[in-house]
C-alpha cells in the first residue's frame, strides 16, 4: 500500500535540497526505501551496517554542507546509528534520521526487531519527532508535511545537527501490483531564511571600546570547516591589529600565511619565562574543539585577563577555564567589526611568530633526519599530500601526529576529523562518505585500531575511486605507549595496547582496492607519488612500524622539543 | 592514583560470583581496567570493538547464567554497547555495564571522548547509576559499595537484564610508582535471596477450578534457555492432562519426546476445517518470543477462549492478541500445581500430534530429495550437529530455516538466538562469547549479511577452538526474495537484497581459522563430520548458494507444504 505522506517525505526532502540518501536494508522501512529510491532526485545508496551507514551520511553532509538523509528499519538498526548521531550532534553536522518503527500498539509484544525507538538518541539529537501513524485525517497530513520541513530546517539551523523522525508503519509495506508512486505536486514546504548572526551596531561599539584595554590579543580557532569568507575576516582583523592567530590543523585556517601552526611544539617549551611572554591579555576564540594539548595546558595555566568566545547561539564550552564573555554573532561579523580597533604590542606578536618559526625550523630538520617511525612517516605523507585535496584524520594518534606536523598554506588541503566525540568508530566511513560526495582526492590517515574497527565502512558497492587510505599499522593501540601512565603498568600489552595481528592486505583483496605495504621511509617515498595520482584509484597504503620503536622515537622527539632554544 | 571504591567494584563483583569481564581499551577507564585485570579472580579479556565486546559478554552471561561485566572508556564507546544492551534487556540476560566518564564539570566542554553518558541506554536498561566522583566522605563510600551490590542483584532479579553504572573519573588514572592495588578485606556486600515465584495454595486452587472448563488445552513455550526442571514440570503436566505442548527450536523443549515441533510446517495448511480442529479453548504460554509465523497467525485467527500467560513479574506481551489472564509464578510451579487437573479431549490432542507427525514425514522425505539450496543445507547441518552441543542461530533466515527443520530429542542440542531484538548485529560475537565460556562445540549458523556485519566478533586474541561457523552465503540479504512484497519491486536487487561480494576466505585467513568452501550437498556431507570433530578446531564452513535458486526452492517448498494431505 502506498502511504502518500510517507512518499511526500522524499518529495519535501528533494524540494529542500537534499541530495544524498543512505539506506540500510529492511522490510519495515520499505515504504521509505521505495519513496527515496523511486524518486529520481537523489543519490541513493545502500549500506548494510548501520553504524557505517550513518558515518558515511555524516561524511556526505560534511562535504556538501546539506543534510544527508538516513533510512533504517525498526529495532537495533537505530542504535547502530547512535555513534554517528552523537558525532553529528557535537560536530554540528546536519543529518535527517528516519527510522521505521512498528506501530505503538505492537511495541513490547515480543515481535521481531522491536525496541523502544521514541527518543532513542537521548541527549544527542536536536529534536525527535514521531510521524503520524494514521494519516486519514487532514490535520495529520498537515502535521506530517510540516514535520519534515521543520526537521530539515532544524538540521541546518545554527548549531547544525541531527534530527530524528521515527516513522511507525503498518503492513502492507509494498505497493500493490499496478499501484503507482507519485510525488507531489501538492506538498507543503516551509522555507527558512536562516539567521546570519550579524553583530549589532550597539554591541559592536561596546566591544570596540572594551577591546581598547588589550594589547596582547590572541585568537584561537577551534575545529571549523574550511570557510573562505571567515578566513578573509580573520586576515583583515589580524593584519589591522597585529593579533596573533593560532589554529590546529582541524581549524582549517592553515591557508592563511601568518597563522601560528606549530603551537603543539613550542608551547611544550619548559621555560616558564618564555611562556610568560606569550600570555595574552585577551583571548578570542571561535569554532569547536582544539587538539593541541600543549595549547590547552598553556592557556589554562597562563590565563588571559579576558576570554571572549564568539558563537552565534547554543551552549558554550569553557575549554580553557578562562571564559569571561560570550559574543553572539558569526565570527566574520565580529572580526570585520573589530578590525583596526587596537594595535597589539609588536614585541608580543613577534614573540609568538618567532617561536612559531623556530618550531617550524626544528620540525623541518628533525623530521627530515628522523629514523623510520610513525612521526617521520606522517611528516612525509603530510608534505606529499596532493594540493587541493581532503585529508581525514582518524582518532587517536593519526590526528595528533598530523597536528604536530601541520600543513603549509600553499597545500590548500582541507582537514576533516571526528572531533565531536573523538571516537575511532567511524573514521573510515566518514572518509568514504566525503569521497563519495566530492571530486577531490580524499586521503584517510588512520591507525590499525581505527581502521579495523570500522572496516565495514568499505562493505558496500560504492568504492570511491578518489579514496586513499594510509594505515599506520603498529599492530596495537600504540597511543598507550606514548602517553604517561599505562606504559608503567603490567597491563600495558594485554589490556591497554591490545595487540592485534591483522594487516589490511586481505581487506584490500576483499574490497578490490590496490594494496601497497611499506616498511621503510624509502619505500614510502617511492610509493606516495603514484599512490596520490588521480588515476591510481582507490588504494590502501599500509605502513608497518613497531610500537615500542615509535614510542622511543616519540620520547626522543619530546625531549628534543623541550631542548629547543627559543 | 588508586581510588579504593573503584578497586572495590572488582572485589564486590568477585564476591558476588562474577566470572567474566570484557574490557575495551581506553585511558579514562584505566582505574577500572586495572581493578579487574589485577584482581586475579576473573577471566578478563579485551575486545576493541565495543559493539562486539558487548555481544561477547552477552554470550558469556547466556552460557553461565551469571552477570558478565563490561568495561569501556568514555565517549561513543558506550553507544556502541547499545545494540547488545537492548538485546540483553529484551532477552533478559544479566550484564553489568561499567562506563568510564569525565567528571560532570567537564561534560560539554569540547574535550575529547565526551558525550552525555547519564542514562545513555534510555529505555533499554533496568537501572542506571552514577558512581560517586568524590569518595572522601564515609557516606559516599557506603553508597559506592551498596550501588555495586544493588546493581548486581538487579541484573539477576527476574526479569534478568542489563544494569549500568556510569563511573566519572578524574586524572591521574594510573597507580603511582610503588602504589599497590589491594582488594578488601572490608567491603560491604549485600546478598539477595531471590524469589522463587511459587504459586500460592489459594491461587493454585482457584486455577485448578477454573481450568476444569477446558478440554482443548495447548501450551506454547516461548524462547527460554534449556531448563531441565522446567522440562520435567512440563512433562508431568502434559502426561497427566494430555495437553498439547508446542515449542519452536529456541524454546529448548525439543528434548521432550512428545513435543509438537513442526508447527511452522503444518499450521501453514490452507484447509480451514483442519485448522479449526486444532483451535484450543485454553492457551497456556510461558517464556519469551515465538519464531513461527504460521503459529502466530494461527493463534491470532483461531483464538482460544482463554489465554493464560505464566510470567513471574514484569510487563507482559499479548503476542496472540488473545491474552485473558496473567499468572504470576514460575512455570514449573504452575505446571506441577495443575498437573492432572484436567483431561484433554483425546481427539484434540491426537489431531495436533497427527499433524505434527505428518509434517515430520513430509520434511524427512522432502529435504532428503531436495535439490541443493539453503533449505536442504540447513536440514543436513541440523541432522549432523554434534550431540550435546550448542547451536547459535543468526537472524534473519538462518533462524527461520532451522525452525522449520527442528531438532530431535536425542540430539540434546541447546539453541541460542538473539530474539530479544532479532538484530543481525551481534550473532557472531554472541556465539564467540558462548564458546569462550563453554566446553561444548558451539556452532553458529549464519547468513553472509549477519556474518560480515559482525566480523569484528572475531577481532581479538581469544579465538575459541570450540567455535564452528557455517555461513549460508548467497551474496545478499536473501530473505527479501523469500518474503512477499519486495520481490515484486524494481528496488529488489539494489535496495532490498543489497548484493554483497564478500566471501569469508580472507576473513578466515585474517583470524587463523580453518576454511572450507562448499558448493554441493555432496561436498557438505563430506565436510561436516570432520568439521564437527572436537579436534578440528575453530573453523568456517562457507556454503555458497544462489539467491534466486533458494527463492525458487523455498517457493516450491511452500507450495508442497500447502498440498500435504493431513
Amino acid at each position: 500500500m502506498i502511504i502518500q505522506p510517507v512518499v511526500n517525505i522524499a518529495e519535501i526532502c528533494a524540494r529542500k535540497g537534499v541530495e544524498n540518501v543512505v539506506l540500510s536494508p529492511g522490510s519495515r522501512c520499505a515504504p521509505l526505501t521505495i519513496a527515496f529510491a523511486r524518486h529520481g532526485g537523489f543519490k541513493v545508496r545502500t549500506v548494510s551496517d548501520e553504524r557505517a551507514a550513518a558515518f558515511i551520511a555524516l561524511g556526505m553532509a560534511l562535504t556538501t554542507g546539506k543534510p544527508a538523509v538516513l533510512v533504517c528499519t525498526s529495532g537495533t538498526a537505530a542504535l547502530n546509528y547512535a555513534p554517528a548521531v552523537a558525532e553529528a550532534y557535537f560536530q554540528q553536522v546536519p543529518l535527517l534520521v528516519l527510522t521505521a518503527d512498528r506501530p505503538t500498539e505492537w511495541i513490547d509484544q515480543l515481535d521481531g526487531q522491536t525496541i523502544r525507538q521514541q527518543n532513542v538518541f537521548g541527549q544527542h539529537i536536536k529534536h525527535s519527532y514521531t510521524f503520524p501513524l494514521d494519516v486519514a485525517q487532514h490535520d495529520a497530513v498537515w502535521y506530517s508535511e510540516r514535520m519534515v520541513s521543520e526537521a530539515l530546517n532544524e538540521t541546518v539551523a545554527y548549531p547544525a545537527g541531527p534530527v530524528h523522525i521515527n516513522v511507525p508503519l503498518r503492513e502492507p509495506f509494498y505497493p500493490a501490483p499496478g499501484e503507482e508512486v507519485t510525488y507531489g505536486p501538492e506538498v507543503k514546504v516551509i522555507e527558512e531564511e536562516t539567521q546570519e548572526f550579524i553583530l549589532s551596531q550597539n554591541v559592536s561599539l561596546k566591544l570596540q571600546e572594551e577591546i581598547l584595554k588589550y594589547s596582547r590579543v590572541v585568537v584561537v580557532a577551534g575545529q571549523e570547516k574550511y570557510n573562505l569568507h571567515q578566513l578573509q575576516s580573520l586576515y583583515a582583523f589580524s593584519q589591522s591589529t597585529g593579533a596573533v592567530i593560532v589554529g590546529d590543523t582541524i581549524s582549517n585556517i592553515h591557508e592563511m600565511q601568518a597563522t601560528v601552526r606549530y603551537q603543539d611544539v613550542f608551547l611544550a617549551c619548559p621555560d616558564a619565562e618564555k611562556l610568560k611572554q606569550l600570555q595574552p591579555d585577551l583571548l578570542i576564540t571561535f569554532g569547536k574543539s582544539v587538539i593541541s594539548k600543549s595549547l590547552k595546558q598553556f592557556l589554562r595555566k597562563y590565563k588571559p585577563e579576558a576570554h571572549w568566545h564568539i558563537q552565534p547561539a547554543g551552549q558554550v564550552a569553557d575549554t580553557f577555564q578562562a571564559l569571561t564573555k560570550v559574543v553572539r554573532c558569526a565570527a566574520p561579523s565580529f572580526f570585520y567589526s573589530l578590525a583596526g580597533s587596537i594595535k597589539n604590542k609588536a614585541a608580543f606578536t613577534k614573540a609568538w611568530m618567532g617561536m612559531n618559526e623556530k618550531a617550524a625550523d626544528f620540525l623541518q630538520t628533525y623530521t627530515s633526519n628522523a629514523v623510520y617511525s610513525e612521526l617521520s612517516v606522517v611528516a612525509k605523507v603530510m608534505q606529499q599530500l596532493p594540493s587541493k585535496s581532503n585529508l581525514h584524520l582518524a582518532n587517536s594518534m593519526a590526528v595528533r601526529y598530523a597536528n604536530i606536523i601541520g600543513l603549509k598554506p600553499e597545500q590548500e588541503v582541507e582537514v576533516f576529523a571526528n572531533r565531536g566525540t573523538s571516537g575511532i568508530d567511524g573514521s573510515t566511513s566518514t572518509a568514504v562518505g566525503c569521497a563519495l560526495s566530492s571530486t577531490k582526492i580524499n586521503t584517510l590517515l588512520t591507525g590499525d585500531m581505527a581502521f579495523f574497527y570500522d572496516r565495514n565502512g568499505l562493505w558496500h558497492n560504492y568504492l570511491p575511486q578518489n579514496l586513499r587510505i594510509i594505515i599506520l599499522n603498529n599492530h596495537a593501540g600504540g597511543i598507550f605507549r606514548l602517553i604517561d601512565g599505562p606504559k608503567q603498568q603490567p597491563e600495558l600489552e594485554p589490556y591497554f595496547e591490545t595487540k592485534q595481528r591483522l594487516n589490511a592486505e586481505n581487506t584490500a583483496r576483499d574490497f578490490g582496492m590496490k594494496y601497497t605495504a611499506v616498511n621503510t621511509l624509502g619505500e614510502l617515498g617511492k610509493a606516495l607519488p603514484e599512490f596520490f595520482t588521480a588515476e591510481a584509484g582507490a588504494g590502501i597504503l599500509e605502513v608497518f612500524t613497531n610500537s615500542p620503536e615509535n614510542a622511543e622515537v616519540f620520547e626522543k622527539y619530546r625531549r628534543a622539543v623541550r631542548s629547543i632554544e627559543f
